[in-house]
């Protein structure tokens, strides 16, 4: 499923392919965030232009709404949304940790309250396995418990080896019943024209499964952690907890005492990352996937990513500034100026969201693919220092 | 600049073909509205991918924001917004009547507030005129007073005849301003790489003016405000006060009492409409262009057109349904479920508002290409009544 294609001389960067149900994906990779079944403002034609290889899809957001029987009954996640590639499921834990009201944990899993209408729900390791099965994502993520930063010594204790049980339950579900819950194709409606069956549809399906390494700062629980996940076997590895409000040093520091204790073989992934000085790093310790809203969270708020730092677009410098948003901008945005993207802005067309949106996520994706080059040709070291040092020294 | 093309034979339905600085135009032609600079939602790619033909950029809502000067400076509103076909500019009269404030009309101009930030102004002919030279659309609007429905005839009787003075002054500032006034090439930032120049720049650019007949809804008036412009030689003819709150019976008969006085040799143009059955019907009664927000408004509320009638794409019905929106829905949506589009409403994602806006821009462009078929046919009477029958009596 992962093959290591080549490690870096000087640092722990690795390149590598993850082959899935829906395609291949080249390692180190940036997956788009689609929240809802859509990557915000963006139509599925504009991430093949932006060739992105994997998207990633939110199990909590869409088990609420449309929730996952309406998805499964539609043909599943990649017919419902007209995506043909890859596609990850996270479990749902981080949202329930960050969205959801009233939240009790117990043995069994998450008792809360949803953040649309205040219903109560629980969400179970294994439940999570089956929404992530009848989405019918090419990769699934182990339901775990994501403790807050700052976490008491005896919290982090108990939580590690909490996820690490649910893990155990997830993997169970997955391995006896994720075939059984697989999408089925949509029904006709009579009279009208069904949807043409995506090529990859007829492609076998086989969900992978990954587990997710806690352990808070702990560094005996990151190992422990890991040792645990490890002797389950899961398909690939994700280093959780992470991003979620910790110091940068303490965000490298879970990698590195996780990372040494997970199998070369297997893909790693940071979960929720970052800025691209954050994911090169990250890269620099052996990580090889990568997820985050920021490129098109902050594209809504007008912040455009150039290779000397980012801009924020609606300042008043760019008023008369004929120029596009980068000199090597993607012909999908090449035509307009940066004058007209923050005309755009101040007079609040969705246009202006949808470009901005397109050009962040490109300069994420681009940056991954110059990371994958430089690996292959042993200078990621080089590679990094040069990208962060224009990156940090604004001209701006 | 206006060839005739044919005639309906039991219509006084009109197939022709317009010609402007940056291409011709099919006719009749429905035109996307670009209020502040952008169709809203969409990309210029998309609006090419529709073939629509021409577009309308609103003078009111530009020259505030971002002026005028602005866009000149760089390069024009083609430029300035990536548009490379044709553009219709309004002159302001309208929005200046429904949306300032405290507005004070004088034989000079039209006192007002603007409605972003309340700053007092004060548009007239020639400044109008200006503006539209100054962002370089193809079709510049004379600057008319549009009166309310209903009008009392006194009140109708003076604002007509300002009007025919204030035509009288556009043109001639046209005349003689205009070309000294048309946008220039940007400036080169230094460093930086400048917009490639569009294929159409090259072309010889020479602004068209249209005449707006107004008279509110008495029949001399709107006879001797045709006559009136007629005799001024405008390229083209527009009826006004239209879609100001009168019932539907009364814009026909702003249509009849206008029409017969205009010149059959130049284009008529019904601003802001209207629903499909009105576009045939003024169609039908010797209209060539129109333009419209109804189509991406209603989008952006949920509203999709279709053979049989609108429908709400929110309603529950479509909760399950696999089907596109319509049989023959346009590549660009055809992957799409109803489903999925309603999913997207109800999770206010950006992509729903893209994708219905792209759907009923294609309804309209498509209705209006059906109609220049059937008029070259001779058959736009059946056209027109197997299209309203069908669309009138919904299914759903």
């Amino acid at each position: 499923m992962f093959e290591l294609l080549a490690t870096d001389a000087t640092t722990r960067a690795r390149r590598g392919r993850l082959t899935t149900a829906h395609g291949t994906v080249e390692t180190p990779v940036f997956m788009p965030v689609g929240t809802q079944g859509s990557v915000k403002t963006l139509h599925p034609d504009e991430l093949r232009l932006l060739d992105a290889e994997i998207i990633l899809g939110n199990t909590y957001h869409l088990w609420l709404r449309p929730g996952e029987e309406t998805i499964r009954e539609l043909g599943g996640l990649h017919r419902f949304s007209a995506w043909d590639r890859p596609l990850l499921t996270d479990s749902g834990g981080f949202q329930v940790w960050s969205l959801a009201k009233t939240r009790r944990i117990s043995e069994e899993g998450v008792h809360f309250q949803n953040h649309l209408d205040g219903s109560p729900a629980l969400l179970t390791p294994e439940k999570s396995m089956e929404i992530q099965a009848s989405l019918g994502s090419d990769i699934a993520m182990v339901f775990d418990e994501c403790p807050p930063f700052p976490c008491e010594r005896n919290y982090a204790e108990k939580s590690t080896s909490l996820t690490t049980r649910w893990a155990e339950r997830c993997l169970k579900w997955h391995q006896e019943n994720a075939i059984h819950h697989l999408p089925v194709l949509p029904p006709t409606a009579q009279g009208d024209r069904p949807p043409q069956p995506l090529d990859s549809e007829i492609a076998p399906t086989r969900q992978l499964c990954f587990g997710i390494v806690q352990g808070s700062a702990y560094a005996d629980l990151r190992e422990s952690s890991a040792r645990d996940l490890r002797a389950l076997d899961f398909d690939g590895y994700a280093i959780g907890g992470v991003s979620v409000g910790e110091p940068e040093e303490e965000m490298f520091r879970a990698v590195d005492h996780s990372e040494p204790f997970l199998p070369s073989r297997k893909p790693r992934y940071a979960m929720g990352l970052g800025t691209p000085p954050q994911m090169l790093e990250m890269i620099a310790r052996g990580v090889d996937m990568f997820d985050c809203v920021h490129p098109t969270r902050s594209a809504r708020h007008g912040l455009a990513f150039t290779p000397d730092g980012p801009i924020h677009i609606k300042n008043a410098c760019f008023e008369r500034d004929p120029a596009p948003l980068t000199g090597d901008c993607h012909p999908h945005l090449a035509d307009f100026s940066r004058a007209y993207l923050r005309h755009l802005f101040k007079a609040g067309e969705m246009l202006a969201l949808r470009l901005l949106s397109f050009h962040n996520l490109d300069f994420y994706l681009r940056l991954m693919r110059g990371a994958r080059e430089a690996i292959k040709a042993g200078t990621f070291g080089e590679f990094q220092s040069s990208f962060c040092e224009r990156y940090n020294h604004q001209t701006k």
